[in-house]
């Protein structure tokens, strides 16, 4: 007879495993953690004799894979809370332009903070996600666009690992906007980007994938094929900023990459679609600056849903466009906002956030073998973790089989 | 000189008293409070020689008014999760009605609830909206609609009060809907209401103010007026909801009675808006149920600030068209939606808010004798507040001068 670490009785799990029933549910249900990992999942009725170090029992209450926000900019100096306030007393983005704000005012403030500052700050927004049952975090490098500031950014993300419980996943955007000293010259800066930043961090192992901000007031499909063909020469896994404003053909582009996710993806066409479903790419929706931009071109959803895009949901946290550090609001206002059902908000923050990074394998769902994430909740049911706005039911939080205090 | 029980130093201050600078703003200020009142109120530079039993430094961190939810619906038996989930999935709102879904499964479960399963989920509710800051919440009857329960969840309030530190206010709602006992005669369920229900809850003191369902699916205006005529005869404030889904001309009835405030009004005329200027009637946005209701008809914003009638918010918390327990995310919404400025944000859940609750007298700004209801926050302006969506820069909530573990 096995002894397990930690034995799951009494409790609901949804597995979050598709195909079966709605949420991979299973009543009535049972799971085992073995050196943080899944050893056990199923039916308690099935569970023959067995032994454990650790035994909780649940009392009714469900679990779920961890949550995973796949898609964030939570390192950052300063904020545009300013800004923010302007363009609701009437100020037109012009003048906030004009007057040096915007990104370029992110650029700046991030460049000039020290690195605790940076840290300290970023990871009050970590410890945020993980008090709602977040075990893994993307973060992205992208308001440095300078080598030092880049690498700094992505060290940043780096430290977070080290000083809290969560996975934190490093995307390099060094192509998120052009900066002032090459304001005239994107191609320059596109070249600076793929020639010097990208090998610097790639070589101090910085770099999980690279992303970029495909748009007509960023960088073009052609400037960002040659990025992604340098990331592919370096094994690394690409991801995209696409159709956010407008179609750019930013859908095709990262599908013809095998790109892990295309992220925004307002304007995408059925083409587009059909791009991404060939390709198995992670659609990952953005509420956030949906709902913050005032933005009213929805997501092809029907389309993804008629092709089998995965969807994923992240917040976008940035000081911009989503000053959101929610997953939960981000999974209530996809409600809302993009109409998806409270079985696709949970996948999209666990099964399909974990694909968009690359790690299904690891994690995502509630398999055998796989690491022991997981969260118990205070809910009678899994729709409640997107029907309700601003109520945390999180019980507890385990990571790599870890509670997390 | 006078000994404080505490003084409040290095620290900004939003008093929100409307007139002066942008958020009523103090920089370098303190503050005193002796017998849970505020004492002294000013720069630090004008405070003379003093003493204080506890000196708190606050390192320039912002202190505000405590927030004040003003319209909540909190009280209530099970939940309407799988309702949202069956639309999200499709099903109509007749289907779900037919299968007796809608506000009728929230009074049939309110009705079969136990008075502690009553209370303890109200109180989940009432600490969720403490921990960001709120120190008073209104909470109304009205899934009862009979007497009994219409009594039980006022009395539930009640409890709520003695059982934690924020002030509730006590709103009798028994023309919430009209119950099925009555479906075809509401004009019978209404006098029932008025000749039973109320003077029953208002001879138990068991009402601070009493409210109404102005709507095509609900009362109609001549109903409600009687309604309000009763509630004149026994010297109780009126407030109403009023043109959320259709113009009922609610905002005039609930002027032409001086109600307190009139609620929702998103499709209140400028006729309407006049009438609640004269009144001095506070108007009440609720982006809540706009969002989830994915309502387009905005209130009239512009002709509310013309008429400088008083806007709160609040977060209209329900289990069918509210499910959101966060003041901070009503303000956030109330932006994005309504296009709100974050000065009148925080008025909305200060100021206004007190007014909404005739407490402006005793709270809602921080002056010489109100209440020390009170938030010291780590943030850098009180814009923030409204900028950030799913993280709370609470540092510590005061209430009547104590500190709130």
């Amino acid at each position: 007879m096995q002894t397990w670490d930690q034995l799951f009785l009494e409790v609901n799990i949804a597995t979050m495993c598709s195909g079966s029933t709605p949420y991979g549910a299973i009543s009535n249900g049972a799971l085992a953690i073995s050196d943080g990992q899944i050893a056990w999942v199923g039916p308690e009725s099935e569970l023959q004799s067995y032994d454990a170090k650790t035994i909780h029992r649940l009392d009714g209450r469900w679990l779920t894979p961890a949550l995973i926000d796949c898609h964030t900019h939570l390192v950052f100096g300063g904020d545009r809370a300013m800004e923010f306030e302007q363009r609701l007393s009437g100020v037109s983005y012009e003048e906030i332009a004009r007057a040096g704000g915007g990104i370029r005012s992110t650029v700046r403030a991030t460049r000039n903070a020290s690195h605790s500052v940076l840290l300290d700050s970023a990871m009050e927004r970590v410890v945020t996600l993980i008090r709602e049952g977040v075990a893994t975090v993307e973060v992205k490098s992208g308001y440095g666009l300078d080598s030092k500031t880049e690498i700094s950014m992505l060290e940043v993300a780096q430290e977070l690992e080290q000083s809290c419980s969560a996975s934190i996943v490093k995307t390099f955007l060094g192509a998120h906007a052009i900066p002032e000293e090459f304001q005239h010259d994107s191609d320059s800066y596109m070249d600076f980007v793929i020639n010097e930043a990208l090998p610097l961090a790639y070589e101090r192992q910085l770099v999980d994938a690279v992303d970029a901000y495909c748009e007509n007031i960023a960088f073009s499909a052609p400037q960002v094929a040659k990025l992604f063909e340098k990331a592919k020469s370096l094994k690394i896994d690409v991801k995209l900023h696409a159709d956010q404003l407008s179609d750019c053909g930013g859908a095709e582009l990262a599908a013809s990459f095998n790109a892990l996710s295309a992220d925004h993806i307002e304007y995408t066409t059925a083409t587009g679609v059909e791009a991404l479903a060939s390709s198995g790419t992670v659609a990952v929706l953005l509420p956030g600056p949906f709902l913050i931009l005032g933005e009213t071109q929805l997501p092809p959803i029907d389309e993804l849903r008629a092709n089998r895009v995965p969807i994923a949901i992240a917040t976008d946290c940035n000081p911009g466009s989503s000053p959101l550090c929610s997953i939960r609001l981000a999974m209530n206002l996809a409600t809302s906002l993009f109409k998806l059902t409270p079985e696709e908000c949970l996948a999209g923050v666990t099964r399909n956030a974990a694909q968009a990074l690359g790690l299904l394998t690891d994690r995502g769902t509630l398999e055998l073998g796989k690491r022991a994430d997981l969260v118990v909740w205070n809910i009678s049911h899994p729709r409640d973790l997107s029907y309700w706005a601003g109520f945390n039911q999180l019980h507890r939080l385990f990571i790599n089989g870890g509670v997390v205090d």
